[in-house]
């Protein structure tokens, strides 16, 4: 076990910075709680920025200011960016396995009846939340894995498509030729490739969308392409119920982004909404949970990568934390009520150092 | 949704009785508590009775009580019910999916690393823990499924097999022939069936091997092939982490069995750790849970399926508790440690009725 504890450290140590982080020993006075202690429902929130947040939430919101149903809300909105080939992390468009192959990860839960659904290495589907939602709605299973998940999709219509951009391909191909000199793959003579500017590191990206109804019913969905370059039928937090997602109609929802290994082993959206119960703001909810994380890891010397947590309860009171972030550039998340799209600056742990940006 | 809802109802009913089941308010008064009240460890501890138990629990047993690794231990246990064709719920001999193809899920947990690995829909390999351990130690990941579960299984060296007996195959044909009169399967002339003895239930067999070794150090494992003739690339609570199974080293190890979608939405291994960890008994806590997924369903005649949950703390208490028993067929785990083998009777919440025998 030391063998396989030393060669994580060695990966994430390679994939991060040599010196000691920074730590923040307690999260920063939290601002957001008190800007958002006046909450409202109904409320959307996705664990992104004003610009993805607007595109993704407005159909949403659409539905959940008007009379639309509370599952279409988080689908129609999900769907926006599992449909844009801009995004690189999420759906169409996302980075492949370490094959050249695009396998989409979500799980969907509705609160009202505790159902849930999910999806695991999914090929050639845009929508791989409208997918989890029909293995919910439509079997007596929760979760459809690979090969079974892709034929559950063409049993229900969905129009099979190459997930695969150029963009996405040459990025995957530069990672390819570069990854040893004992292979017998070659970088172009000159070694400039296309889309040079662009950074490289190996994201997870990751959407959650959580929402509360007029009526405080909630539900949630996560949806993802999962690491880049990982290894055939890998899956990470996002499709677990518990992990990536969890949405409890007594309490709220809660959703993970971020390296999905360490959200996995200590079921992080399950925590979250654990903590709401007992009586903790979605803030205080999103920061435990984080440091958690860092505890299992050893401390935040040892914390060479970052997870992002977001919350919302029934009142519409919502919370964003992070295990790691940067003065001016913290990670974000919005959320839409009555009064417009609103961004949350994510508390976080650990400043990250300058040579990481 | 409410169609959702509906239809999973009419499948349980389907599936059960008719009749409301009686209820017992209370767990009766948990003897086992008091008989293992005073606890030693090392200790193994399965989800099955004294038969099983002491063939799973031998070899685990032999190393824990001697020099031997605590992660090996759990892994000689598990395998041993993995390899043997006689049980049809777990490994080699498993029941098939719907197509009559043996899908097998399983996970492991190593509480001083808090590590933990995966594989779902794994076909061809008859010890799918010992995958899982390899996930585990031999990527950077924590799951892995389907296809490409299988092709890191043969990069390890793992020999592929036909995973159906004979056995599950005629009880999977049977199935098959006799599930609709609108399909072109017709069963024998005479309607006659080798096994016509045996029940054909559609069982979620499964195995949990828990265990503390001499340092208060915790691990276990579950595996299984998952609900009878599933919906291909169906995935249960089995592999998940926080359902099936969870080791948590500052506190002790849960496993489920039963149904595993009502184990999935309220992620029950980690809810029983964390009960432990804020001071329940493992008794207590497995029964907390049980009583959580009677609520969630919306109370007792709701319910027509089971789940039965096994824990044991780090000083070596065990606890195990189910939603369904039956009076003088009470469900069973059983552990060993230097006194020797003990069965516990699970603590049960609802009287099964004569009629669901």
């Amino acid at each position: 076990m030391s063998k396989s504890l030393s060669r994580r450290s060695f990966l994430k140590k390679a994939a991060g910075v040599g010196a000691a982080f920074p730590f923040v020993e307690r999260f920063p006075e939290v601002f957001i709680r008190k800007r958002t202690s006046v909450s409202s429902i109904p409320i959307i929130l996705c664990s992104r920025g004003e610009e993805w947040g607007k595109k993704v939430m407005t159909p949403g919101w659409d539905l959940l200011s008007g009379t639309g149903d509370l599952l279409d809300a988080v689908e129609k909105s999900a769907n926006v960016v599992e449909l844009d080939p801009e995004d690189m992390s999420v759906g169409y468009g996302g980075r492949p396995n370490e094959e050249g192959v695009v396998q989409l990860d979500a799980c969907v839960m509705y609160g009202p009846t505790h159902n849930c659904g999910s999806v695991m290495a999914l090929e050639n589907i845009k929508t791989p939340c409208s997918v989890a939602r029909l293995v919910m709605e439509r079997t007596d299973h929760i979760q459809l894995v690979g090969e079974g998940a892709l034929r559950f999709a063409r049993a229900h219509g969905f129009t099979e498509a190459n997930l695969l951009t150029e963009e996405a391909r040459l990025r995957w191909l530069k990672w390819k030729e570069n990854l040893s000199d004992k292979d017998d793959w070659f970088p172009p003579a000159d070694g400039k490739y296309e889309h040079e500017e662009e950074d490289e590191e190996r994201t997870n990206g990751t959407i959650n969308v959580l929402a509360v109804d007029k009526n405080g019913d909630v539900a949630g969905i996560t949806t993802t392409s999962g690491l880049a370059w990982k290894i055939p039928g890998r899956v990470g937090d996002s499709p677990i119920i518990g992990a990536g997602l969890y949405v409890d109609n007594e309490v709220g929802a809660a959703g993970a982004t971020g390296r999905g290994e360490e959200v996995i082993r200590t079921c992080g959206s399950f925590y979250v909404v654990e903590r709401m119960r007992g009586g903790m703001s979605p803030q205080e909810a999103c920061e435990s949970i984080c440091k958690r994380i860092v505890d299992i890891n050893g401390g935040p010397v040892k914390v060479k990568f970052t997870d992002k947590f977001v919350a919302v309860n029934k009142n519409g009171e919502v919370g964003c934390a992070a295990i790691m972030g940067k003065k001016g550039k913290e990670p974000k998340a919005s959320f839409m009520t009555e009064d417009g799209i609103k961004v949350i600056k994510a508390t976080y742990l650990i400043e990250k150092p300058e040579e990481d940006d």
